[in-house]
């Protein structure tokens, strides 16, 4: 079975085509600058990787654009568009509706539509890409939605509800959902895996980190807390996103700026996190570069960062009491040695100690950087969001 | 030396006269509805206790009135307003510019004054006291403020920076500084002397439970990290206060409701927590009542506050490298034996367990109720704010 995963932006289209038998990748590629000037396709298979200028004015001809690559020239992966046998697309927000990843019907894609004031950037981009997906491909070729949200939706009412007034929740739906389930599940399920035990017998903290980053608490294979709250704006800072603030400060800084909500919503989601303290960068290397010359702010907003992750560690361990294993994963979580070192410093009392050789340098897909004699595995694992989504889409199909 | 220690509210003004040799509550009162119809003022003294209507068109009066009680009839407890050695008065926000207790000058209510904008309730309601107290007592009576944020002063960057453009804090003073920092100073001093030990040499878990609550982490003797933000809205939920919220949230609510940022922050402040969650009640002994009587809602109120304590406890664990004593104290930390209880629960990864029977009926001032074998103490203290600013004048005025 081939199933293409789809990731719509606004303005782009991250493809993967996965073929089941060996979890092969064949081709993937990325559409930017859909709906603008200038636009252009990045196509990868069979070890070419080309990109191309290209016009598209909407989704439509970004994905017939792929048909194309996927079928003639260097990168060429398949004969015909008729052996894809299905679709997994990416939904950003499930809200409470969506548990699961389901087979796409109108139904589910007016449900989703119902959702965007929960998530007015996402849900109406992935519905875009539903939809152009359904022009190109026909009628006929099965689509599977994953929710970013779906892995959290286990979460009790004690860990997702805010403490505002309960018909908030009844009416407008305000809660926590948490985001990036696809990734928490997928290196959740990878990391019992390695260590040979049923995931219902682990307790395990999955530390998302990357451009945008969250952390999950995954007792017995179920999400019982994340860190992300009813949008990604919330829990750890990020990139650009100031995560966890007192609530008076929206208002206070609203009011001292003279701004409209709307404005400082940019502001929280575009100018702070790493961004907005360094003032030099949302890239966390950038940052860490930064601190290394001695700038101060950069390595504020790096110091920061580890002492909220360690933070919300801390929590998890203290919600689920005990914790068998930390996950890292994510850009920054695979790969930012000297962060993943602060965070678990000075953690013996929790039970978590890593290895400094082995945290230096991980190795493969999963990595243990467990320190010798701890009590709390730690593993540095390779997240696979697409591949995560190939598997769901092909177990929604085949039931 | 007799130390008066006022605590002023818009509309109110709390009393208490200490001598401190022996540290004796000679009397202590609340004069209530100042500025309104139907004021009336409650003294306590020699075992006698009354209240009685009065008029109270300003805090000036009430003062006039708070030192008749003192000085003549039932409730006599000095000779002469002179006896009184020095003032102490509690100040809620002393931003960055008051890191400890100190003499009351005109500059220091001009500054207390600039910062009314991190406290628009509170720093006004302060100054009011402090003037009132000058007209009636005189300008050559020593007096000292004592600030709410002033324990907390020691946090690191870390701690108290909000993930937002650095400038909001450099021009408008934007981040974390806690509160209720006399009481937090009172129960862990507290703690280490009944531990025997030098605060110097402790990691400590402060829980200020009460209408109010907040949770501070006390590393040798020094707050470095607190849940309180930039106001008193956040951290953890409270009797009628939201706590942490998804900033997202704010607007979000804002926009669906279709009202103003002050009425949104009204209903945040007035409307959420315990009494939103619950509809029940702001008190959590009505919401216990309620839970125990079948209220699904109110069970949840009351197992989202035991939660979000709990996780707060694990990453203050986090951010120590340890704890050697959890303490509770307030209204719910000091009374109520089941949040106690559930909070504690399962919490043996990270050392803390308490003895069942010794947590259902703790005696005394402090009241020690680790189970056996522990490797964390856990105490209930009674809290007193009145005495540590009065200890605090007392060290003022004498420097």
């Amino acid at each position: 079975m081939k199933v293409l995963v789809i990731n719509c932006g606004s303005s782009s289209l991250k493809y993967q085509l996965i073929d089941m038998d060996g979890e092969k990748v064949l081709c993937k590629g990325l559409c930017e600058r859909i709906g603008m000037e200038s636009s252009m396709i990045t196509h990868e298979a069979n070890g070419h990787k080309a990109t191309t200028p290209a016009i598209f004015p909407t989704h439509t001809e970004a994905f017939a654009e792929v048909v194309k690559k996927m079928t003639t020239g260097e990168g060429k992966c398949i004969n015909d568009v008729k052996e894809i046998d299905a679709i997994g697309h990416r939904v950003v927000h499930g809200g409470e509706k969506f548990k699961a990843s389901c087979l796409i019907t109108d139904e589910v894609i007016n449900t989703i539509r119902e959702l965007s004031p929960l998530a007015p950037l996402h849900n109406p981009a992935g519905i875009l890409g539903i939809e152009a997906a359904r022009k190109v491909f026909g009628p006929d070729i099965p689509m599977v939605a994953v929710f970013d949200t779906a892995f959290h939706s286990t979460m009790p009412p004690k860990a997702y509800m805010y403490a505002i007034p309960y018909e908030y929740y009844e009416k407008y739906g305000v809660r926590r959902y948490g985001f990036h389930g696809t990734s928490h599940k997928y290196v959740a399920y990878k990391a019992a895996e390695y260590l040979e035990e049923p995931i219902e017998r682990l307790k395990l903290i999955t530390c998302h980190l990357g451009n945008g980053s969250s952390i999950a608490a995954v007792d017995q294979g179920k999400v019982v807390d994340t860190s992300m709250g009813m949008t990604p704006l919330a829990g750890l800072m990020m990139g650009t996103r100031c995560g966890d603030l007192d609530p008076s400060v929206v208002n206070y800084l609203k009011y001292t700026l003279n701004i409209t909500g709307h404005q400082l919503d940019e502001i929280l989601n575009k100018k702070s996190g790493l961004l907005g303290i360094s003032g030099v960068s949302s890239d966390k290397r950038d940052v860490e570069e930064a601190a290394a010359a001695g700038n101060k702010r950069a390595q504020l907003a790096s110091d920061m960062l580890n002492y909220q992750i360690k933070k919300i560690i801390g929590s998890y361990i203290a919600a689920m009491g005990g914790v068998d294993a930390i996950v890292f994963t994510g850009g920054i979580g695979e790969h930012d040695a000297i962060a993943r070192a602060k965070i678990c410093h000075h953690m013996d009392w929790l039970g978590i100690r890593i290895d400094t050789d082995k945290n230096k340098h991980p190795q493969g897909d999963v990595c243990e950087i467990t320190a010798w004699g701890a009590k709390v595995r730690t593993l540095v694992i390779a997240t696979d969001e697409e591949l995560m989504i190939a598997r769901d889409t092909k177990e929604v199909i085949e039931k």
